[in-house]
């Protein structure tokens, strides 16, 4: 993840990014997961840089891991490559087994 | 119901939980009820397992039960078998007679 | 309106029951009216019977009665019979003369 | 049911008429029935006159009426008073124990 | 209506026009009544002008008119002033009284 | 703008009216402007009559007045005849220009 | 499932039955799948008679079935038992897999 | 616009395009108009480049252009580059002065 | 693609399926595309055995092809397993510079 | 932007505006942008014109701007040409590489 400088980084404004084409592995049986990931962020000093950010999540393609791994997971490294004021990431995951889940993680606590 | 560990039970976050496919009996006349569960929780040490969670869910499918019975004791299955910090259960029952009920419970009170 | 033993009394939860098929008389016109009402309440001691209700509300089909004055008197029939702990009714009536009008009424104050 | 001259008799237009609420009882058990009733005609010499149609239409409400017999009565009745070109009823019935009915009948056969 | 010349008129094409700020007056009543209006046509030689058609529907504004009386009229001005290759009005009014009355009427016929 | 008694004064319940019909002209060009006026308010002694409610915004149809001054003048004028405990007005306006235009007025401040 | 007589067997009209609560056992896993059955059919002499057609689709909640059997099976009942003019029934069965599926039967071929 | 070559030409299959993102300017005011762009065609030996087209339609961003007129000349552009077994085009263009205007035009006539 | 047998070879039904997780990737510049399968076919001897359908449609997940491609070898690894009276393929693709396009291919031709 | 007197200034009252056709260019890559802005204030002495609203948001047509960029801009230039006691400004951005980006600023901070 890369990031461009955030030019009104005295406002606190809000960013809201949608990205519907989340897909990973299962780590159990190693089908397809799909979700659509959202992330909510006030920036500080940087803003994430979009490409970047797609190139991040469609990493995930070929891994096995878990909803609520994955979700923590994005959390911890956008924390760490954007240094956000506040950042709020949720994982909306296809139905698996008549279930569906949904994963909200935010920091700071 | 089965759990697996949380990896960041440090962490205040949110798993959210649909399952439409609940079905128990009417206690009174033996006809199907139909109803959407949904589980919204935060987790503390453990994650509820979401297979056996289902099967938990279906055990309920020959059972005679009442809407208000159905929603309060699958919240007390969940509290003792995740003991989360906290957790919100909804249970959203079919028309019968003309009425659409909704009952929702959550622990802690 | 008859009531059943609620077996979770010591926990404060919500029922939300839907009644799309309410029909009652206009005073002025002896016309139709139509509207859905909703009753959200947290049960104290009592729950009450879907189906007395239900032959509860059928009862104003031929009872002349303004909107505004069947929503509250559904909700003092309602705080007699079932004692909650708190409710909140809502009748939303069909469009009569290019207007639509819903009225919204809670107990305790 | 009236009627007023058609002054467009010699086109073939269609009127569309949609009365979402009717409402009759159920001749087995007295409870009330409710459905949204359809009317598609193209008329000949005379056009129905709304006011009267609805009235006609609100004069099932105390009646006890199958749902296959309600609309195909109102088809006899309007082709009766009407007389158009063509003409196609429907009735769309609320639920009634998980079942949802519709009933279509015109005329010409 | 006025008219602007059609630079494609030896091809069938279609122009649909969706107008949905159309009211006149109940000639019964002198209330208000409200529609959308839409004319679908192949043009021959010439379009209509938009802004033309707007201030003639517009015209209809204080004026007393039954619903199949405003379509058919519409039709036939149309004709008048597009000479269009085919035509087809359609006027879906407000309900009154409970009910939802459409008309539509075409030419050539 | 009529009155009728409020028989459950002593009860802080909410009326909720919406009418999609209302019709006023742009002051500037002449041309009509529409839009749906919301009128959500807690009454005190006195309930709004429907009828002349209609009668009285009908009574813009003809009146040239820019979006945010018909709004404050019907709060005005409905503060002045009910004297509701609390009222909020809004106006939701048709497109203009590719803008969509809602203004929201309420009382007491 | 029992019929009751159709009193306008001599007019070709249609019944339009949809029923969101069928649910089965999958064959294989001996897991719950659900369904919603429409039936759309012509009557001849016989109506089918609603609360025995909801009896006989209730009685495979604990039978183990494929989807396209199941909606083949239907369509064979309901002929034998009802003798229809024409039928076509339905099958939208829930997703399973990822996969959702819907199966289409109707008589005469 | 640019193609490339279709490998199942023996088939007659259709490709469907929508690109919501048209723009050009009103030749009589000089103000934006936005439409959104379909293209149904079934090819014979060329595919339509989808980014050549893309570049293509963005080519009208600063053009002046009526509706009918843009469709048409589409028409022909496309016709004349992908030489298709047949296609339809349609515009489908925000609404101005009230009014909604959508253009269809296909080739072969 | 496996197959099981079907039961009702002699009666022309429809099976109906769809499956919203295809993702394969783009051969220009290898990053992801992403689209929703519908398979509409009438079986002859043979059903297409649903998990092994799935676990088809699943290994395209790291092959790079084209939106028109994808779809033209479904259908013929379709019709060369389970050769179906007739089948249509449909690929809904999700939107890519601007641009959503949709592929549509049937057998026989 | 221009701006007209507020009658009602001493009234803290709210209005909406929402423009679905905002466009500017992609400062990398010259290609269009597209957004719908919305703008919330509550006015203080003066109320913006919407005509040179629409203007002045028309002038990004042809500039090169990013999303959060053109968004704060927007913000203080309202700001600084209406002085409304409160503003907030949203711009929901369409789908570019799979992302869709909404950026939200108010003032004051």
């Amino acid at each position: 993840m890369e990031t461009i400088e955030n030019n009104y980084k005295e406002r606190d404004y809000e960013v809201h990014i949608r990205f519907p084409e989340f897909t990973c592995l299962c780590p159990k049986t190693g089908q397809p997961d799909f979700a659509e990931i959202t992330i909510r962020y006030t920036p500080d000093a940087r803003l994430v840089e979009l490409k970047s950010l797609k190139m991040y999540l469609n990493a995930y393609r070929n891994e096995g891991i878990f909803h609520e791994e994955a979700v923590n997971r994005i959390l911890e490294d956008f924390v760490a490559a954007v240094t956000p004021k506040q950042v709020e990431i949720t994982g909306t995951f296809n139905v698996r087994g008549g279930i569906y889940t949904t994963v909200t993680a935010s920091y700071p606590p």
